[in-house]
């Protein structure tokens, strides 16, 4: 037998070669991006086009999809996030015509379209764990397509305060003979810091733009309203507190905010300072800094960057990791590796939930992704160290008497029964289920599935899982925290009394909470001004929350 | 409020202003480092010495134990293995007296007569990607003492073929203003690649030996019996052909390294080549030599190296992660990684497992630790990509004809009814339970739950859990696998036969394979001289393995 063990080596010698007069060391000029590409670039390779949540490797997607699809086709793309038009294009444009993602922001609608017209095959949705995993055994780029603040001369790179997923798709790209192309900002003669060393590097090009970041986890505290408010109490006093919650991630939105601008004043209140949320596993968002800062929170470990925070992260060394160079240290692998094994709690929302508390953010006409959100949600059977609050969990959760007893990570859904939009949250049956069929999908969409969910907070009440012992129970608990929706106006009122007796379902003041309580008055920050304030104008916000 | 955000960088300053005479550059002799340790560490300080399943922070280990206990004491280790002698004699010299771990390999016992004399009191077991996690969040070093095989004058570090830890290591702790000490072999001008950069080390000693790596992994093919090669026959047949795993990770021990050398031969003969086994997620161990030269196996992810596998996994770059340098890449964390969320079957042996598959290697009077099986044998609930063999066995797992369809892990548990020892693997009740009580730990310290299980394979037969609707099914098919242990022999002779019409126990006869053909014929490689010729002379084993 004679086989070949080096052909990737190989390979990526002759592509090199081929692009050879394009390059000045590891340089090539932004004038030849398009056809360096096309050149390397080879027909079926596995593309990864750094799509973060924020920053994205956008000159390279530009240039990219200028390729001439006679000479590059049938493009395999693996990357996390479709944030850019241009990672819709590549399809439309018959370079690309296989996907791997997480996740696909506003190109759901465009995404299905896609599929449909059969310009694109969705080969799988993966949490960002699941797809960086798989980039180590059986879906390696062959090309990475990433991006970096700063290079030095040789080739090594600074990715500053949003390094996200660079390290990951690097490390699986270069150490398997793939190549690796960097766009940077800037080329300087000494980095602040080296985040990816430039062995690991093959070609870098200098962006004629800085690419766009977007505030995408700022949640203005002026649009917290009472209702939101009397849910994070809720969340606080009935579950936070109940359980000792001291590791946790706060998934995006208004409920969790208000959570966070409550810690300094209502959970102070009741004497929870040192006791919950002291190490947080979530982005650097504004919402968080009155907690910071009043000593509440010990620690933030952060996914990615968030704008205008910068300057705070980088002044609160203690709270957040930060490189020798003073800036914030964000890598989404880790950070998502401790969503998973690190906390006891995972608090979010979303758009649908049925009866048996499975929920997702898809919906009919859309392929979306979930992002980390089933890893971070998703109960660990790997974990083995105890705390309080996973043996509290997983002693309610115990089914029979004679059971072992295992650790339960907490997942709490915190969901309006009406979205802002009319539609209710709770449903008969989700939309996954049509979308299964519409897409021919082997399993419905499902974000997190009832099993995970621990408890459900709306402005009706609070139903915990961990408590039910039937299916009829489960049932009646999300039917009686539902409100006016359909699923709500089912519920059975016998039930409701003795599912309240249980403490399987909690309304507000049954532990002592008035909605007369429930005031803006409780928030730590009324505005983004009273963040920046409370900053000491560390935290700099982007023009468009101070209109 | 005058709160100090940046009192770890101030106190970063001030020890590393302490140890400033001892100091060149980076640079200190080896005739200092007690002495560097003893003025920079302080009491209550939390340390990682690098402890990974092969290589050893040595030096470092040897030195720090060295440190005057009046002045260096309360220390938290926090690492993942206990290897060394030294990892467990800081703890009796009363410098340490806090542990967080994953595997305590051979000192499972010291560490318990330690626990009950009071010095050390064990905080947290944890599997690896578990332990890492913390390290972002709640658990971070403030001081590693780690290992790498060069350092350039700078400061920037070569690992080599055994990375393992030191990445995860060195970005938690360098992050957050931890101190980072690396002890190196070697002092070169210029290093083949970088794996870690100098700006994430504060101080670089050459240790005066080269550590010592042992060949932990490596199982000489002539040790593997008739007993083992029919364990494996049924194995590939009734397991790897059945669902088409593609996608697996494989324990250590003689009846997993009888699998693969059963693929160029067995496998093989039935057809099963690019079909089965074609991504590996293992450490690059011999016995996957004539699999890999074969064609059978198309890519391995490494956790670590193996010692005389360097030059042969140096020589096959389209199977193994290699760097620039041409040298094995191997990173512990993205491997356990891959471990939870890119396989599809995990197949490893155990000391004990109960009728409800509950199976461990912890055993009375040892604190053991599991490494990384409770998260490589762990199904997760978020994984979302679908393949074959996880949708069918999920499908198989269905209790209800109503319940939503979950893909599922294949966890296969090979054990031998009795162990070398003469104890009965199979067991009424796990050690687990008296040691809990014995340690007072909050769980019994059980590796993987049954309900993780699929499937238990032993020299009588196969059960698939997968297929068991109730209680009694369940501990039948495990009493019918169980042989002539006393688990086995209260098995119900009625229930047996409608197990095995059912599937759900399968000897070896009912899938066609007869004890006879289980012979060592099979074996593609009957001695690690096999294994070297196999290689064509590229693997070179230890001398120990050649007498």
């Amino acid at each position: 037998m004679n086989m070949n063990f080096s052909e990737l080596k190989q390979n990526k010698k002759n592509r090199l070669k081929r692009v050879q007069n394009f390059l000045e060391g590891k340089y090539v000029q932004k004038e030849n991006i398009v056809k360096l590409l096309e050149n390397l670039i080879e027909p079926m390779d596995t593309v990864c086009i750094e799509g973060n949540n924020q920053k994205q490797a956008e000159f390279l997607a530009k240039s990219f999809v200028q390729v001439d699809p006679e000479k590059v086709n049938h493009i395999h793309i693996i990357q996390s996030s479709l944030i850019l038009s241009e990672h819709i294009e590549i399809f439309e444009k018959g370079i690309a015509n296989k996907l791997d993602f997480s996740y696909a922001s506003i190109f759901g609608s465009r995404l299905l379209e896609l599929a449909q017209q059969g310009k694109v095959t969705i080969q799988g949705m993966h949490t960002f764990l699941e797809l960086y995993s798989r980039y180590f055994l059986d879906l390696t780029p062959r090309v990475a397509l990433i991006v970096a603040e700063k290079a030095d001369k040789e080739g090594n790179l600074y990715t500053g305060a949003n390094t996200e997923d660079t390290p990951v798709i690097v490390e699986a790209t270069a150490f398997r003979n793939g190549i690796v192309i960097a766009e940077v900002n800037e080329i300087v003669d000494k980095l602040p810091r080296i985040d990816i060393p430039s062995d690991w590097v093959d070609v870098v090009v200098l962006s004629p733009n800085k690419p766009l970041i977007n505030p995408l986890f700022t949640r203005d505290p002026a649009k917290i309203n009472e209702t939101k408010i009397l849910m994070a109490m809720m969340i606080i006093k009935g579950i936070y507190a109940k359980y000792g919650v001291n590791r946790l991630n706060h998934g995006v939105g208004y409920c969790t905010s208000a959570v966070e601008l409550l810690l300094p004043t209502y959970a102070e209140s009741l004497g929870l300072k040192g006791k919950i949320c002291q190490y947080m596993a979530m982005n650097p968002i504004p919402t968080l800094i009155p907690a910071i800062e009043s000593g509440f929170i010990k620690k933030v470990c952060v996914y990615g960057g968030e704008t205008g925070m910068d300057i705070y992260a980088k002044s609160r060394p203690d709270i957040f990791s930060t490189g020798r160079d003073g800036t914030l240290r964000s890598n989404r692998c880790y950070s998502q590796m401790v969503g998973l094994y690190g906390i006891d709690l995972f608090a979010g929302a979303t758009l649908q939930m049925d009866i048996f508390g499975n929920s997702t953010t898809a919906t009919l006409g859309r392929i979306t992704g979930f992002g980390g959100a089933p890893n971070i949600g998703g109960n660990s059977s790997g974990r083995r160290h105890a705390t309080q609050s996973w043996l509290m969990a997983g002693n309610e959760n115990k089914k029979n008497e004679n059971d072992i007893l295992r650790g339960k990570k907490l997942v709490v859904q915190a969901v309006e029964t009406f979205q802002p939009s009319g539609a209710p949250s709770f449903v008969e049956e989700l939309d996954a289920w049509k979308l299964q069929e519409q897409l021919n999908m082997p399993l419905p969409p499902i974000m997190i599935y009832g099993e995970d969910v621990t408890h459900i907070v709306t402005e009706e009440g609070m139903a915990n899982l961990l408590l039910c012992r039937t299916a009829e129970d489960r049932e009646q608990a999300i039917r009686c925290i539902a409100g006016k929706t359909s699923v709500g106006l089912k519920r059975d009122l016998n039930k409701l009394n003795e599912l309240r007796e249980k403490r399987i379902v909690t309304y507000p003041e049954d532990i002592g909470i008035h909605k007369s309580e429930a005031s803006r008055d409780l928030l730590s920050a009324k505005s983004i001004q009273d963040l920046v304030e409370c900053s000491q104008g560390l935290y700099q916000p982007p023009a468009k929350f101070l209109r």
